[in-house]
């Protein structure tokens, strides 16, 4: 049969799962990985270890692909232009990643876009942060690299103009943006295809621990319709005006008044939608592969009343498979996701989904089982 | 993490659908395959190609690994027993493996525990078939041979002594089975854990068209349910007694009067239990593995009212691809599962499954599907 070989750039959990997904579909994947211990590249047959920042490198790799995607937003614009000019799909395209990339051009564009945003701008220096806090009523602000930030890197909360000087100290361009007095956050995850079909997600919650994603829940609790319908026109509309092919997420402040603004763009699947391998009809891995062959979508509304996902964080243990094993046998509806990956403390090694009638139990079982496997949780 | 390898032997779409289900459990996989173009070894990173039957081979192929599963049943027993001697977990094992390689032994020994087969001996040649008839109300009568047979290959409907010639000419082993008055065929499906543990699948209607599975529904429409009960309560006991670990799927003729007999086992994840990857909280795939390592078990509970299993079979035409594409713009709801195997008419390609509320919906959906993509239906 001639179906497609997908290529992904990056062996990351993201890259493991979108491969899950892609098998039951019957497509190749081929996978560029930096090393061949990364998450992905366990899993996958077709591993290319090689550096995605060398141009040869990916012209080598993309021989042979239908599709370029990623696992990451990281591979220069310029290599995924010279790609495509070698006839190669990439899927998002430049044009509508370098917004994923860069926070600068993102906040020019949505607002250019009239997209409700935090108020922001490309700051100078500590004395342009103290000018630029008094414009939007005074210390706090927030700080940020416009490029290569995650998981609160490159992020920081400034109190005063000498608090301000760190994020300078790389010499790359930051922006600041204000505090935004918000209630929680929210994530509106939609997925678009290149000939214009897309489908939207329920909007969940997303609640942040040390700036990590801790818990999702889907759909956000009390989340007004009219809300939540706006959220998710806005993240269709942005991912129109922007070209994207495949996951958008976008993250978003609902402030105390009501209002919600974007905060973060990314352009490929979302810890904000884990929740969708086991809460939605179509998960957000199978429909982003569908999405970048131009395969019909499928449909994203949820099975559950409720799914909630936590992360599991590495914890002081380097050996979770003694903690899962007990969770197993705790809760035998228990949908675990572990990626392969060494545990180091705080970083992301799986995740856990729970779903089902009682929001209470839902959130319990799927913290729990967190809980215990990071060790946090003792009985 | 000292998170275990799964060696499975066999490079068919169950083990395919085995490793997709070992991914989110964090498992390594690593597979013994005839061809590298075997349906799992197109989606497995760590793939020896090798033939099971050569011990060598065997034992090769198990260094390394924490358990032996299977995709089949043909490995010799007595190789699987020297992986024993090895100290390889081999699941299931060689003394519960020969009840599903041999239908001679199964017979003689389902008929020591009183399970309710058909009547049954073990023939000669086609004067004893004809003495056979007699003694159960004459022909036709069911010859089979006592191994190798699969998907109605090795299975003959004979009604003569003269037609009773055929089978006895490759020189093995035959048995003989009264032609069941069966309403319907059924299937229980359970997993076992090496420590007993167990759980029981809703009891599934299996049509067949031409000896070869066609469409499963689960669970089985209108099954009484003490006659349910009896199902799964029999499948277990055969498990347990057996000493049976992984899956077990136990194929039944309901008969006409309200009884139910046991036609076939199988120990690995089977046909029957494909509908569980959709339509179950945990799949046949994903206990099997549990299984196998003494992990505890999933819940095996049903997330729809109905859900519908259809094989897709090869048709007239070897290319799929748009077929598929139509499949899944006209019901965003299916899921699809594709083996990466090329088509030829008949063989076994892929499934579907649908679910939902209203089972009329669910089997127009899923037959549909199979139809349209097998080249059938081409509306």
């Amino acid at each position: 049969m001639t179906f497609p070989v997908v290529g992904m750039v990056g062996g990351g959990q993201l890259a493991r799962m979108t491969h899950e997904a892609g098998i039951p579909l019957g497509l190749r994947f081929k996978l560029l990985s930096d090393t061949p211990q990364d998450s992905a590249a366990q899993v996958v047959n077709d591993v290319v270890v090689g550096d995605y920042r060398d141009l040869d490198t990916l012209r080598d790799f993309a021989r042979g692909c239908d599709v370029i995607t990623f696992d990451h937003e990281h591979v220069p614009i310029e290599h995924l232009r010279a790609l495509e000019a070698d006839g190669i799909p990439v899927r998002p395209g430049p044009d509508a990643l370098v917004h994923a990339q860069d926070k600068g051009v993102m906040r020019a564009r949505l607002t250019e876009l009239g997209a409700p945003c935090p108020r922001h701008r490309v700051v100078t220096g500590p004395a342009d942060v103290a000018a630029f806090a008094t414009e939007v009523g005074g210390f706090p602000v927030i700080l940020k690299t416009v490029r290569g930030g995650y998981d609160g890197k490159g992020v920081w909360v400034v109190r005063s103009e000498e608090e301000a000087e760190e994020p300078f100290r790389a010499g790359v361009p930051v922006l600041a943006e204000e505090k935004v007095d918000f209630v929680r956050e929210l994530a509106a995850n939609i997925v678009r295809s290149p000939h214009g079909q897309a489908v939207a997600y329920p909007v969940v919650e997303s609640r942040q621990v040390d700036g990590v994603c801790d818990t999702v829940i889907a759909p956000a609790p009390g989340l007004p319709d009219e809300l939540a319908g706006e959220a998710q026109l806005l993240a269709l509309r942005i991912a129109a005006e922007l070209g994207v092919v495949g996951h958008l997420a976008v993250e978003l402040f609902e402030t105390r008044d009501g209002r919600i603004l974007v905060n973060e763009l990314a352009m490929r699947p979302h810890n904000s939608g884990h929740w969708t391998q086991d809460g939605a009809i179509t998960s957000q891995f199978a429909n982003h592969v569908r999405a970048v062959l131009d395969l019909p979508l499928g449909d994203p509304r949820p099975r559950a009343p409720w799914t909630v996902m936590c992360n599991v964080l590495g914890g002081d243990y380097p050996d979770m498979y003694a903690a899962y094993l007990h969770c197993m046998a705790r809760d035998p509806q228990l949908k675990i996701h572990m990626y392969g990956k060494d545990v180091k403390p705080g970083r992301k090694v799986g995740h856990v989904n729970t779903y089902g009638d009682d929001l209470d139990d839902v959130l319990e079982r799927a913290r729990h089982a967190a809980g215990y496997l990071r060790g946090t949780i003792t009985e």
